[in-house]
């Protein structure tokens, strides 16, 4: 799973308007995370001091991330009509728990594909087996960090729901929005264990056409509702108490498409990105396997020769540079790169035109615009 | 109540009536967790056919159990004098997601410990290596495992929250007992990060002091709270309204004490117990190294022989039998095992104590007491 850095909070890139950052959500997502935080490690100290290395790892890898989530959350609160002042800063806080939900995902992703970087910082993991060395303890410092991941990610996973459910919100507004809510996790987990299964069957067990539809269907539940559609319907159920409405159904038409463009921006930076930008190794996705699908296409247009190399290549974690350079020639002369450019360029054109006709409050539309650009055309 | 369901599953060994299914609890808990599962599983059969052998095995795994927090937290609601109709099948609904809980830390901890079995069945991790063997996959069988262990613990945990949160319960009240709710789990959590930090710290690293102190500390936390004074709060505060009373400070009176012993008595049995009740190959925890108190107190207690023996056999993933009898003996010549035998004595009477003074429905107070011999005289 993909998050490029966080560098957009301090070098803006584009002549484009910072449509993430509009009511500085950026910077007031990370003060309540932070908030949140605070009250975590009170409560912890009481514990045990051992445990002050658990919140400033979580600190410290909240810190990073473009706040994409929250941000969408907010716009569909605001896309409801909602902006009274009381509810306003509740409403900000239920989106900030996203955040908690992607850190998760992404600690137990990053051990789950043995990464060792995120956000050009040491994944949690190897943060933990960097603390076991430096102790001189018992035992196999892999061990450890991969115990320590793994329950950082879920107690990261917890305080996600206990943020959400304590936002400040009216309790039966927050009951509304919960059936949104719990699909989205459900969703992205499953998602997350298809990508795994994907890895795991290769390229070799199944057909192009098995690999593309598998590939499809995990960029579909794995990110695009989880980062767009579903953050979205669930601000705009904070707001009016339901959650299946025409509001969400229009969500959805923007969201659905655009979460799409999203993820295969995403695996496009995960192949040919800017190190420096994305803060990923090069190549780190061909070595891991991933099964996109913009390698998916690539597998289904290959010649002889390039699934030969495709198969040789892909998920070996000893590819060197060489190695890299020769799958990008292969993805880029299949086709598959301008078919995903193509698409990308489809898929944001339909969630412009559904976000065109739906009828939403006017400075919502104008910047979930903004965010389909930032979203789709970004380069980290 | 009228018309209680029978458990199939009971076969109480002793002479007492098995507390824990007074009403049919056993059956109806596991009644809730299947009806849930059908529920997810539709929805999850949406996604993809891939997804079910996730269902599969998490509807195995949830299939054992001996519905211990379940039933403190009915009781807890009992005990403040709940028993309106309407309201009790979702208060037992509330009840049953901590099963949910406790299987997501199972699978967690299966994994983290590197355990082969639990409840007599394949680890959760070992059965999805076991898929990926016989379905020839690419990659390494462990690491598919891993991955596995991983998401499957993550989408249980939210499923817990999930069915709390949609017991059926009016929502207010839900969120009053919520702060408990929260607090339970980042406990557990924090516990047993706690315990997988004593371990890579070892037996050599600290004084004994500090190593029964830190014992102490994983036992309150990952266990004592976890499995008795907070699940019986949080049904209290389901039925009050308040997660902060006079019948809450009562309940921790006598659920703190008897979850220590309760853990003490799991500390015993994982050294001492008979593999055909307790479901684990007998000196597990010894291979595993895990630094029990009873563990802690050989240590404390041991002559430069004794505990030269222990530091040498405890965390040996390779001990023998006549390695784990070894070990046995140090325990018990150490004087530990009388110790903590003494000591399970002393907390149970507590308990009981507090039982006999708190206000509560008489009901409760009876089964309570019944449940306090069902925890600590446990043979498996």
């Amino acid at each position: 799973m993909n998050d490029p850095v966080r560098s957009a909070a301090t070098t803006p890139r584009s002549r484009e308007p910072d449509a993430l950052d509009r009511y500085g959500l950026r910077a007031r997502v990370s003060a309540e995370l932070s908030a949140f935080l605070d009250g975590q490690e009170a409560l912890l100290s009481q514990v045990s001091t051992d445990l002050e290395p658990v919140v400033a790892a979580l600190r410290d890898f909240l810190d990073g991330g473009k706040r994409m989530r929250p941000a969408f959350c907010y716009w569909g609160w605001r896309a409801a009509g909602a902006r009274d002042g009381s509810a306003e800063p509740a409403a900000l806080r239920a989106a900030a728990s996203l955040e908690l939900l992607q850190a998760s995902a992404l600690i137990h992703d990053d051990y789950i594909d043995g990464s060792d970087t995120r956000r050009g910082a040491p994944a949690i993991h190897r943060r933990f087996e960097r603390l076991h060395r430096d102790g001189g303890w018992e035992g196999e410092p892999e061990r450890f960090g991969a115990a320590a991941a793994v329950l950082l990610g879920d107690i990261t996973l917890t305080w996600c729901d206990e943020l959400f459910t304590r936002c400040g919100l009216d309790p039966a507004r927050i009951h509304a929005a919960r059936p949104v809510f719990d699909l989205m996790r459900s969703e992205v987990m499953a998602g997350q264990y298809l990508d795994v299964l994907a890895q795991a069957r290769g390229l070799s067990v199944s057909t192009p056409r098995e690999t593309l539809e598998r590939a499809r269907t995990v960029l579909r539940y794995k990110s695009a509702k989880y980062t767009i559609e579903r953050p979205l319907q669930l601000g705009a159920a904070l707001a009016t108490g339901a959650a299946d409405d025409p509001l969400a159904a229009a969500l959805s038409r923007y969201g659905l498409p655009l979460g799409e463009a999203f993820q295969l921006r995403d695996d496009v930076l995960g192949v040919f990105g800017d190190p420096a930008a994305t803060g990923k190794p090069a190549g780190d996705d061909l070595r891991e396997g991933k099964q996109t699908v913009l390698v998916a296409l690539a597998a289904q247009r290959a010649t002889d020769a390039q699934a030969k190399a495709l198969r040789a290549g892909l998920g070996d974690p000893r590819l060197d540079a060489a190695g890299v350079e020769q799958l990008c020639s292969v993805i880029a002369d299949t086709g598959a790169l301008a078919e995903v450019e193509t698409r990308i360029g489809e898929l944001t054109r339909d969630a412009l035109a559904a976000l065109g006709e739906a009828s939403m409050d006017e400075e919502a539309r104008e910047v979930l615009g903004e965010l389909a650009h930032a979203a789709t055309a970004r380069h980290g």
